[in-house]
């Protein structure tokens, strides 16, 4: 049977959310908890491999168990065996042959900015300084040039496996709430580092150090080296993966 | 001189805000970051005396100094010798006789509860969960009542030298975002353990365990045994202190 699992997590104390060598993972924790519940060992498969840093609001995964599990055992029984920092929000079966990765349709991010002079310690695990002067109506002009389906190149960390950088955006949007500023943006798959990638550009259109218009060309295939900086890590949050 | 600061604090790690023998408060740490800053010990005046565990956003505290200091000394300068929990927003001269306390005009608290069925880490140092089954509706009716001038003695925890139990309330009202819940409550001045007895007795409420009737008799001066238990410290937050 395939099971499915909505994990929360801070990022802040993890290399991200694959397993590796010499360095803890989301996965890792993840796996080692099901383990302990379960008596066996479990390998998960998670819809996204977010960076070390990342948190996941709705970040989702699956497994395989050759018998039958409560989801109240998936959830408050392995929740148990987890630290602070990680929890499984919901759990049950899936439909025969879903798959976290492949069968995710969307995927929705969101990346917190704060125009605050000082960032309250309240949002600063989440929340990423810019200067209060920041032109908010050009990065929302540059930020719309990004909805549709792109070569999104230009905002790909170097080092990830990109079979291909073609890949469509749904909404990408600004929130304003006093000084706090959030990006949500919705697309049909990302890149490594796209989003960080995409949220340093428009920092830099709103520094006016890029054009507005820039953002166009970068999405015609430009090389990485062309667009703006990538953004921390620890502004970014996987909201939502949706299977429709 | 009389300067003026405003403070935001996450407080899991303080015994709260008042300087303590065989504890660490948030008033020590500033105060002993502003000696560092100034070379001079410096005895800082809070608004408000928040409880062991309880956060602020903007916490208001004086301190007297017989010379001139700049606002971005006392602001960038003092926070680099605070730990990552404990900022200063804002600092400035005040005017003559201004005392954060006495000064005091309203004092807005904010407190958090969420209905998911399991809490998000990125919640959970903020917000305490409720059952999802929670009557919102009666929770309304009920806060309603505590708006205008009452004894809030049934909302006092002991241990507070309570001048006088009558205070009056002007907003008192819930914000729902999803699971999410929010008590804006905005007065003139608080009782010890005001704010966390009043969430808790309307979480009683909620539950059907006290009627909505019960705050109006509550507030007719009765003992605290008769109102509701008083709600974790980690979902409460002083949000701003008006002096108009």
């Amino acid at each position: 049977m395939v099971y499915r699992l909505t994990i929360s997590y801070r990022g802040t104390e993890y290399a991200g959310w694959q397993r590796q060598p010499n360095a803890l993972s989301v996965q890792e924790v993840v796996e080692r908890a099901l383990g302990v519940q379960l008596g066996s060992t479990v390998a998960i498969v998670g819809a996204g491999r977010t960076d070390a840093g990342v948190h996941a609001r709705g970040q989702v995964a699956h497994f395989e168990l050759d018998r039958r599990v409560e989801s109240s055992e998936l959830i408050h029984g392995v929740n148990r065996h987890l630290p602070d920092d990680v929890r499984i929000l919901d759990a049950g079966p899936a439909a025969a042959g879903f798959h976290a990765r492949k069968s995710a349709l969307h995927k929705e991010y969101n990346y917190r900015l704060s125009r605050a002079p000082v960032l309250s310690p309240l949002d600063s695990w989440f929340t990423v300084r810019v200067e209060p002067e920041l032109d908010l109506e050009a990065v929302r002009r540059a930020t719309g040039q990004l909805v549709g389906r792109h070569d999104f190149t230009a905002f790909a960390l170097a080092g990830g496996a990109h079979r291909q950088p073609v890949r469509t955006v749904l909404v990408a949007e600004w929130q304003a709430n006093g000084p706090e500023l959030r990006l949500r943006i919705v697309g049909d798959g990302f890149l490594r580092g796209m989003v960080r990638s995409i949220a340093g550009t428009l920092i830099e259109v709103g520094r006016g150090k890029m054009q507005v218009e820039s953002i166009a060309r970068l999405l015609e295939g430009r090389p990485r080296s062309e667009a703006g900086p990538t953004a921390p890590a620890h502004g970014l949050t996987l909201e939502r993966v949706d299977y429709g």
